[in-house]
């Protein structure tokens, strides 16, 4: 969780290149980085970015202690120690504009940009990376969850099945932003203020003699918002019977239970049956909680079921985003200073989709006026106007440029913000309440065929015709230099 | 990464079970819990054990702050100032046994065990599973990795796709406890003294108006361990020519140039392609790295196509355990105090494999006092001296019973360490590397059929005839009062 000492959070060859660039009396010069990802995970339509923070807690801080430059002259390369001199006295004094965090985006859309001397804009790479990896996959996943149960309550109860205690707590974090409503982790809880939920698990049971004692005591320890663990015998024997008997105790102190939970067996039959005992029992106020390595899938096809379930705990698959367990986005160099000048750079690659955009970018979405929903994100560049002006506007597909479309009667937004600014923080971090709602805003912007689990409409995106002619232009000048390479 | 402040790294539900023991005047009560794994991950034959520093350090600094008492004081469940007043004080007293980190282990054996007052165990059990699960999860997939490359050099590449940075350098230890070479990750350099590696990246070439000035700028830098990056351009076209007049370079400098690196592409093709370059040119001493999303299949299928690699830098599908991104370790109660006594308790589930086995239990290895190999591991109580003495044993399949075996002549080798005794930690924990030595002992132990990949033979773990009467004993003594709940 700690932010404070993670200048070696960082693979060793950035400080290599570093070095050499020093060496080479080029450390100094400017480029220009993006963060991206080429392919949206799990299927989804969408992401939602996530790691803003973590960023610029660990920008922020980012420096290197005495134990650091210790450990780093004792390393095989033999830096020079003037280099190390150079390391301790370094602060990150970049640029860096980022998406904000709720924020939808979608592939190939630059979501942090970093701009600075080659120092610094490669040391950042790989922490950068990793938080925003981690914390836009995890959001991605728990808004896939929400979109199947936007009216119910989502817990986000995964800490032990996490990667660790950072994935648990900023994941927790994650799971928030997109819509959960609480975490069983204190520990999120308490570093992030996001409501904590908590009742009992089996062992509680297994200390008393009967289940009903068990129930009985808890519920005379912690009346209020009590759920009750249904399954340790059986459920619909023993479990509910006994739940039933509890809420009746609570009922003639004035108390109403909160709910009983299941966390084994049928989940749609017992939660039916379940909820048919309650009901009976004039116990309709009781809630159904549901838990069991759930996920986006399971919860749709249980609700598809017919399923009585109204709050649902969510662990391992959300923690780990167990069918994609990683995001792979990436950092590209997109300008670089030469003789003193910026000047757009491309990486070529035999593989199409991993040839780069030149040039640093932004990102405008395009909300059409008429009906206020996002038509296309726009990528173009800095200087560009003509989109910001709201004058007319063709898109086209970057990968099929015959698929065009001209749109006009639009508004243009501006995605990116700047955050830091020759290393000062100029951004006011949000609350994460007003993260939650800024990202419930933007879901507004999209029709629901975009947001949807299962073959998503694919929401397009622009290059500016300007950005796309520079990068054919940088293709065409590089199969000239390296003709017999690319005679496919 | 700091084990420091983690008292609220726990679900809220462990200090809701406190809190209403405590009203219930049970807080103080003796329990034993254990954790163990149902399910092997992978479809490995083995796990390797891991997390124990982690724990040790998570045990041994636990208490509650002033700011976790003020947080929990503002919960909705409005605890008793005096139970704030008892987590203040709170020092974890019990005692906790553990597998050495390294050992290999297998399903259903405790692989920690925590002893002491249910308050202590319970707020342990979701940080203790937290660090075993993904710890463990990441030394076994890094082993399956090793397995197929077991003369080769491995490189744990994965920082910027681990699941937050704890992953990212506990993965990296994990890792390297199961025989990879080095880490990319410097901060796991610096906190375990793991070896680390870096090169230099795409960005690296970008920079230069030419690949051959990129290399020979950075091997001018950095001249001893030089290992150049050849697939920015065209590998075989510009890459490896590039890197041969480099190496040729520095070879007239004295210098051997180490390595070349490549990234994309075939690299069974590209390696084979590049090592006939490398030695026309006189160059047979420069190694080939190979990565790019690589796992232990693909590590296997490319040596099988003969690829010339002699070192591999694994990254995302090791850092994450893609295949299986979580461990599903459990925590459960085996004993607890009633009326001044210790008895063991039983959870009953309506799925077979997950009812508990009863009674606190330790672990034997059996060896072969013939061959010296592993046999069986054998679960008993502390009190059981049978294998302990070397008599006679009878192993059988705890769920297939009739599945048996005799075995006499073995050593009886005890699995578990006192960590903890009354609080007090009484384990010098081992270096790395011995560690290391420990994991590759272990190893050595089981004959290859075990270790294989691919549909391991399944080593056996036997419960004792006295254990396994108790569980019996203790289901039917359930069904007798449940009856109607197990009619299937």
């Amino acid at each position: 969780m700690d932010s404070a000492n993670l200048a070696l959070h960082t693979d060793k060859y950035q400080i290599n290149m570093i070095y050499a660039h020093w060496i080479n009396g080029t450390h100094q010069r400017k480029v220009v980085f993006e963060a991206y990802f080429r392919k949206l995970p799990f299927g989804n339509g969408y992401a939602v970015f996530a790691g803003l923070e973590r960023i610029v807690a660990y920008l922020t801080n980012l420096r290197f202690t005495e134990k650091d430059l210790s450990y780093l002259a004792k390393q095989e390369e033999n830096y020079d120690p003037k280099f190390l001199e150079l390391l301790r006295n370094f602060r990150f004094n970049g640029n860096l504009h980022s998406l904000a965090e709720g924020a939808l985006c979608f592939p190939n859309e630059p979501l942090v940009r970093v701009e600075g001397t080659i120092m610094e804009t490669q040391l950042v790479e790989t922490a950068l990376l990793n938080f925003m990896n981690f914390q836009t996959l995890i959001a991605t996943k728990a808004s896939r969850v929400k979109r199947v149960a936007s009216q119910d309550v989502l817990l986000e109860f995964g800490t032990r099945r996490a990667q660790e205690a950072d994935a648990a707590v900023w994941g927790a974090r994650a799971a928030y932003i997109s819509g959960f409503d609480a975490t069983s982790n204190l520990l999120a809880g308490e570093i992030f203020d996001i409501p904590t939920k908590g009742t009992h698990a089996h062992s509680w049971v297994q200390i008393f003699d009967s289940e009903l004692e068990a129930f009985e005591t808890y519920a005379k320890a912690l009346p209020d918002g009590v759920s009750l663990l249904v399954d340790t015998f059986d459920t619909l024997e023993s479990g509910v019977p006994n739940a039933i008997k509890t809420a009746k105790m609570l009922e003639a102190q004035g108390i109403k239970m909160a709910s009983i939970r299941l966390d084994s067996g049928d989940l749609a039959y017992l939660s039916i049956q379940a909820r048919n005992m309650l009901d009976e029992a004039g116990l309709s106020y009781v809630k159904i909680v549901a838990s069991n390595d759930l996920d986006e899938n399971t919860i749709f096809n249980l609700k598809a079921q017919g399923a009585r379930i109204d709050i649902w705990g969510v662990g391992t698959q959300l923690i780990t985003a167990a069918d994609q367990p990683a995001l792979g986005g990436v950092y590209k160099m997109v300008e670089r200073e030469r003789e003193g000048k910026m000047e757009p750079t491309i990486k070529i690659s035999g593989n199409p989709e991993k040839v780069t955009s030149p040039g640093k970018k932004d990102v405008l979405r395009i909300i059409s006026k008429e009906n206020g929903k996002a038509i296309a994100d726009y990528i173009c560049f800095p200087h560009e106007q003509q989109a910001r002006n709201g004058g007319k506007l063709r898109l086209f597909d970057p990968v099929h440029p015959y698929i065009k479309k001209s749109v006009k009667d639009y508004e243009a937004i501006s995605m990116q913000r700047p955050i830091f600014i020759d290393g000062e923080l100029v951004y006011d971090l949000p609350t994460l309440d007003q993260i939650r709602a800024y990202h419930q805003e933007q879901l507004n912007l999209f029709w629901p065929e975009y947001l949807r689990k299962l073959n998503p409409e694919i929401y397009r995106v622009s290059l500016s015709q300007e950005a796309w002619e520079l990068k054919q232009k940088m293709i065409e000048e590089h199969l000239g230099q390296h003709d017999e390479e690319f005679s496919f």
